[in-house]
């Protein structure tokens, strides 16, 4: 057995052992060609195999419909936070952006080089977030060319339970921190994006999901590269893919699949959230969210000790025990506990337990 | 000992073996960190370090001087072909493209998007491309922001031997099928840039060799994911960088020195290549090289048999002699030898071997 931590690292993040070893296992030889993944060419009916797999496994999981396209990019969420509005605004169009948190901003701020934005709602009070808006809150504009979310915030420990109604606007969402953690109704969005590396795979690989007649409509007049279309036209092999990240992603998908899919994992991901957000209820005034309840994350579980000094030590002495990447996002400081998919009940049993005695301890 | 073919292909291509037998080794214990380099932050002092070592190698080897960002970006040269134009040329000026392939083609159709391009040359005859031009071929101009050529054209298998001189008119490099493959003065070019998948390592990953002088200059009226400036003042760290790719062009740029650098590997390379190109000549009226000899790739060696038919059973027979990725570019069809750095001596030698062979059993 090699030498495993547990890993609570928010992105890049933990990967299914079995699928580590799978990967190492024929890390060398591929399905038995005598070369890596890769060496493999991208235009090889091998790796295009795996590519389309992924793909499906991805239509299969999410209940993706045939009127979505869906795309394997490179450059991450905020590769996206540029190409969705160039492709879907012009310099004389609007959309709505709900703020949330720093990727939300983020979003906004690419969004406002190429159109004009509407802030449809923020949430920021004294500079942080602690909530996601009530659809009540939200002013949204009828003309808009579409409304943007995002639907978890990795660093203020936030997410949408429940997806804003925009009637015929197109709702885009950065799922970079949820995608595939919980069933989905795919079919109320226009875009969902995401950077693979929280719960479907390694860095350098970015799903998108978007509606056929999204990418139909699109700018042409920017760079090939940076448009959809293309893209959707060439099955995501319009130039070199990432192919050892999208290999990764088949692999956790195929694992996904065999856990009994969203619904089963949606459950275990419940359930582990729920066990901390217990935890910190139990040992009130000691241990401390800030996050409204309505609006806590199922994927990061934020909280805070007493002072800085015993938040150090927290992650100090967690670190001791074989836990990692428990530190609170450099920005709002705190302890963050990541929990995507490939973190185990199991894992957050421990952590939980660690939390108990640290208390004991250090109160 | 694992099942290993010869692997010719194109890109992605084959890697050193020694390397690929350290990634499968560490690939679920990195450094005893008792995770995969998948699984680890992008912003821990563990990836952090491969990081840094992947750009002070390529500093080291490249001779790179203090007046280059060294720049890992995603989106592979096809990404370039956009960000160039995107940030050194505004739409009421132009940029001089040098035409030696489809490559080199593929860039001028995205600046166009952006601003005016002047072709500076094009030695394309009857669609196809047998050579670059040669220096007193180019029409430059000194009001161009730069000069745009494609150092290696893996299609039809030419080669710049020397570059073109352009004065204070930054020359710009898509170097994606020859980085590394031989010795190089940088400070003659404004920007070079390359998809690793081809002598560096694997898939997902961008290098970018640019002038500080031209990322302080570059455009801010564009997003700033596209921006060459934020990501040189984060060092590559403004998003999560496809840290594994990163993590495999470090090993193959260790591995690059300790076989004795670019001096060491450029001379292999020139060897391999003058095999193939002696084989061909010692069996012509078979074999023929229709490149013209000034012009000819030591990376990619094109050549015809007498027939379609022959060319469809020598790739047969090369594969069943464990020997893959010899096809031509669907565009050209030939034959096509790749051989990039993690291609030995040996590996050409049993192919130049098979060659003679095959003449003799079909002439």
């Amino acid at each position: 057995m090699p030498h495993r931590v547990l890993n609570f690292n928010p992105g890049p993040s933990a990967l299914p052992l079995p699928v580590l070893e799978h990967a190492q296992k024929e890390l060398l030889d591929f399905k038995g060609t005598g070369m890596s993944v890769m060496e493999h060419s991208h235009r090889g009916k091998e790796y295009e195999a795996t590519h389309n797999e992924a793909i499906a496994l991805l239509r299969e999981l999410l209940g993706i419909g045939d009127n979505y396209h869906v795309l394997f990019l490179q450059g991450g969420a905020r590769g996206q936070f540029a190409m969705i509005p160039m492709n879907l605004l012009a310099k004389n169009q609007h959309a709505d952006y709900v703020l949330t948190g720093a990727w939300s901003e983020g979003a906004q701020k690419e969004a406002e080089k190429i159109g004009a934005v509407n802030v449809a709602a923020t949430t920021k009070v004294d500079g942080v977030y602690r909530r996601v808006p009530k659809p009540s809150e939200l002013h949204l504009s009828s003309e808009a060319r579409y409304v943007h979310i995002t639907s978890n915030n990795t660093i203020f420990g936030t997410q949408f339970h429940t997806f804003p109604e925009t009637g015929s606007v197109p709702l885009v969402a950065d799922m970079s921190s949820d995608i595939v953690s919980r069933e989905l109704d795919v079919s109320k969005f226009g875009v969902i994006y995401a950077g693979a590396q929280k719960n479907m795979g390694p860095a350098g690989v970015t799903v998108v999901i978007i509606r056929k007649d999204l990418v139909e409509s699109g700018r042409t007049d920017i760079p090939e590269i940076f448009q959809y279309a293309p893209h959707a036209k060439a099955n995501s092999l319009l130039n070199t893919p990432p192919t050892f990240s999208i290999y990764m992603v088949c692999q956790v998908l195929r694992w996904l699949k065999k856990e009994g899919g969203l619904a089963s994992i949606g459950k275990v991901n419940q359930e582990k959230a729920s066990m901390l957000y217990r935890a910190i209820a139990e040992h009130q005034g000691f241990y401390r969210c800030d996050v409204e309840d309505d609006s806590r994350s199922i994927m990061n579980v934020v909280f805070n000790l007493p002072t800085e000094a015993l938040e150090k030590q927290f992650v100090t002495e967690a670190t001791q025990a074989g836990m990692i990447g428990l530190k609170g996002h450099r920005s709002v400081g705190g302890i963050r506990a990541s929990i995507y998919n490939a973190v185990t009940l199991s894992d957050v049993t421990t952590l939980v337990e660690f939390m108990g005695a640290f208390e004991k301890r250090h109160r």
